[in-house]
């Protein structure tokens, strides 16, 4: 047990009373002097990213860990701006869900309100501070924050700023804390501070989420991977499936709701296949299929089980041949982790059976798998995509950042 | 790992998708079919109960477990109504909860689906077979049962009636499963059943729900204590207040919605206190006071910090006097346990800061704590009261037993 992150637990606690029944308009001010303030500290920030940077240089840190670790000008006003944006979006606490006056004239509404206390833990990226602060206060919730060690100037410095920003204009004091300590201690015992913290929610790579979930005491959000199939039906347009694989695969291959797989109908294998594939070939996409994709497309490599299992984030493509509907159904059920599915058809039925029977987050027809996204769903902020079942399902927005509660009015009712 | 298990959960892995895409009108007509056959099958399952019993009075098993296990023609009969009600209830499967045309022309709709496979381990009560397996069959989700040792007789007869008379009206084979092996690895094996089993739910005692807890590596939906308040303000109705004191303490003790302490601002305390204790008494109950309390009734045994932190769930009360609703507000956000806390008052703004400033899954006003219920809610049917915040707060309806996904119909859209 680390005593210091205990005690910034309870103080998140007694802040998140306060908070939660704070106005939008407090919040949104806040927000916006929180963004002012990002800017006008700029080179005070700067000054603690070069240290971070040094030293990373010196430990010998990766180019893509380093790359996301600087900060420069343009990335600090994308945080002020990403603040600004958050003030924007509509406040979901105080949200009444539905109500109902029962027959002895009790008054019941379901009311969303925070969760209390929410600990974000995540990796290099210094600009999830900002983010993560911004959303959580928003919605509500007091914030602990912790950061990689590789960032943590920078991050010291950014929740110093934010959070005596946050409470000269009107949040109550210890509303955004960062744990400074990097030690494996001060995360675990955050993620065992049950009562204190009221929800986790791990961002950043496989390693870091599967280590909250195995240690957390108290409930967690977070995205995990997607394996995203595109099929293409007996009656799908051909011109139509080929643009929608071809973005699903190349538009940002790195993403979780990327195509991995490539599923098509026997019928249309012959007419689809060499041209497509070899169109991703030009750009840069390692095909690897099945017997029957290799006889239309020799230069495929072969495709084991394990391609089927893998998300490869990357430009590499599993491709399957299949004689029905249902076995590409029952491909997606057993290969498919939840995220984004996508059918190509002209055939009402195959959609509807598609629609019901894939259980995942988020099942398309004729539309790439890459809009599973929160911008692109509507809901404004980007807090993650979930292919839980429990809470959230599919893009989290803000209103996922709340609980509900249930408010009676009564005039003396008493139960018989 | 019991490899029995493993396989019944594979099975019901692979009925859940079948019965996802059910009408209402099948499972209906299934649920109604199981309610016949409870009754026309009466006497094979007083048969196996009697076994239970007798096994039970070998064992030595306590009068109120004896009497839990125990059916009889009325009990059975209740369990037939049970699944008719059921029935009657509208179906949360295919509700769309939310969807809007984005500006790019794609339709998302999210629509509520079913969990998947449902685990329910209980304890020695019977009737929670009928009862589980018809909630879960009515949300479209498979069901492991997992029934105490006391009850295994009966148990299995039920649900072997229960599944057969499923199947037979159009439910996929495996709908409804019961796990007949009692030992704890088989239990141990359903709750490690990652993948397979989406959602447990433990129905029984605390120490039942921490085990589930502690072992599960799926999402548990659970009803925990409920360390219950009234508070009577400054300006409340002594009437009222008398009356609503006395139907949370006393209509049903060992309900989880009951009082458990009483908070009364000292304006009150002497008008009210000696009346309302003395009825209390009268009825049965045992009073716990502060100095207080005690100065105005005597007879009050002392209250010590135990008896903040206890549900009693029996005929006790403890009684505070307070200065302020801040008091009463800092005492119930340190004792309670977020379930249901009431306030009496004929302020508006006290009314206004309780309802916001506590944290609980049911905030009343001027009504009993008793209340908090799915039939007094409104919603049909009774799956539980959950005082955690993820998923379902507060009362649990059948649609709590649903998760959602995004359906989005394109016509071409790829992201650019």
């Amino acid at each position: 047990m680390n005593e210091v992150v205990m005690e910034q637990a309870r103080r998140a606690k007694k802040a998140s009373r306060k908070l939660a029944s704070l106005s939008s308009d407090t919040k949104n001010s806040a927000l916006l002097a929180m963004a002012d303030a990002v800017i006008s500290k700029q080179s005070e920030i700067m000054e603690s990213n070069c240290m971070d940077v040094t030293a990373g240089k010196e430990r010998g840190l990766a180019g893509a860990l380093m790359d996301r670790l600087a900060l420069n000008e343009k990335r600090i006003a994308a945080m002020a701006e990403g603040l600004r944006q958050i003030a924007a979006l509509p406040d979901p606490v105080g949200q009444i869900m539905d109500g109902s006056r029962r027959p002895n004239g009790l008054e019941i509404q379901r009311v969303r309100v925070p969760f209390g206390v929410i600990g974000i833990i995540y990796e290099s990226r210094p600009n999830v501070t900002a983010d993560a602060a911004g959303l959580c206060i928003k919605s509500g919730n007091a914030v602990i924050l912790r950061g990689g060690s590789e960032a943590i100037h920078s991050n010291t410095t950014l929740a110093r700023i934010l959070g005596s920003v946050a409470e000269q204009h009107g949040l109550p004091e210890f509303s955004i804390q960062l744990i400074e300590s990097t030690d494996r201690e001060a995360a675990l015992t955050l993620m065992q501070a049950e009562g204190l913290v009221d929800l986790l929610m791990p961002r950043g790579g496989e390693s870091l989420k599967k280590t909250v979930m195995a240690n957390a005491k108290m409930p967690v959000l977070t995205s995990l991977g997607g394996n995203c199939h595109t099929y293409v039906d007996d009656s799908a347009d051909l011109k139509m499936s080929e643009e929608i694989s071809f973005n699903a695969k190349v538009s940002r291959p790195s993403t979780c709701n990327a195509m991995e797989t490539l599923l098509v109908h026997n019928s249309n294998a012959a007419n689809l296949l060499p041209k497509l594939l070899t169109r991703l070939a030009d750009a840069g996409v390692e095909i690897r299929g099945c017997d029957r994709t290799r006889a239309l497309y020799p230069s495929a490599m072969i495709a084991t089980e394990l391609d089927w299992e893998t998300e490869y984030l990357a430009m590499i493509l599993a491709v399957k041949v299949v004689d029905s509907l249902d076995e590409a159904i029952d491909h997606i059920t057993q290969y498919g982790s939840g995220h984004s599915e996508t059918i190509v058809t002209e055939n009402y039925s195959a959609s509807e059976k598609f629609t019901q029977e894939i259980d995942a987050a988020c099942v398309y027809v004729n539309a790439s798998t890459r809009f599973t996204d929160g911008f692109e769903f509507g809901l404004g902020a980007e807090v993650g995509i979930s292919t839980q079942k429990l809470h959230a399902r599919g893009p989290i927005g803000l209103t996922e950042l709340t609980t509900y509660k249930s408010i009676i009015h009564g005039n003396g009712q008493i139960r018989v």
